[in-house]
């Protein structure tokens, strides 16, 4: 029954390391409330770093201004 | 007033698909719960296989192993 | 795979009702897109009129302005 | 056609801070993108502090250890 | 603490104006809710013309209607 | 930067599930992508079993079904 929403910037997550999220959020439901892998739901979801806000700016604009 | 969010992998959904799912969830909540299509906002979200993840395994993968 | 998220305002939806648009929203998808329901997930959220907006206003405003 | 989820803690957000966040970013869709407030919806959720994580701990662990 | 998400149709947002969004959001939440800048995340989502649907039809054919 | 949203049947999650879901989390996007824990947001929502369909039923009809 669980569905997992991962939103992280898009900034080349490779297929393996979403494998990895999968396993991980899907190994971690089992394990803390006994939910069944075969009901787990898991999206990831990437965002362009525009797209992104923190304290008001862009990651963009955040990144550009602490460089 | 309703918002509704369908989730489904990108694996070239049509314009006409979207179109009668769109349809097909206003009429649904005109019928269901007397909504008016008018405030009835629908939004498709197409997902990529290796960002779906369903018990432990990425879409991609659950394939792979069980063709 | 599909996962469908439905908000409505929170105005007494019954067990029936609620169980009509989980039903009409996976044969929607199984007729349309062919998606198991076995794989379809539906949630229902109900949002209080307080926290629902639309034209700047509460559905609560809203609808004591347009009485 | 703007939909706007804004998710807060579940602190005693009165009525008039929820139409003041709803009459803002309605107007600031306005302002910014030119978006029509009669097809701007904005959904306000409140969350248990039990229930939102920062820093791999629950709001209301990390502030008894920052107290 | 505030997660605010903001879709909208894919019409060319340019990157400032996703800018005045994130700042405007972010602002609107200090002024009304006093929460930290540095806390608040803004995720801002553009959406296919063909799969956001208002009154039945996705937009793209709400406005070939109404041309 | 991370946003992760956990949907989970609302059956009883305790304060210490809650926090290890949360811990979890934060450390796998910690292993995974390096994400900063203190910019990693979690939010768990508990979804009653009426507001919740699976295979074309909610998951009180399903259970009732399969008891």
């Amino acid at each position: 029954m669980p569905y997992v929403n991962i939103k992280v910037t898009r900034e080349g997550v490779t297929r393996e390391q979403k494998a990895a999220l999968i396993a991980g959020v899907t190994e971690l439901l089992l394990q803390v409330l006994g939910k069944s892998p075969a009901l787990t739901h898991v999206v990831i979801e990437e965002v362009e770093l525009d797209n992104w806000g923190l304290g008001g700016l862009s990651v963009t604009a955040f990144r550009e201004q602490n460089r």
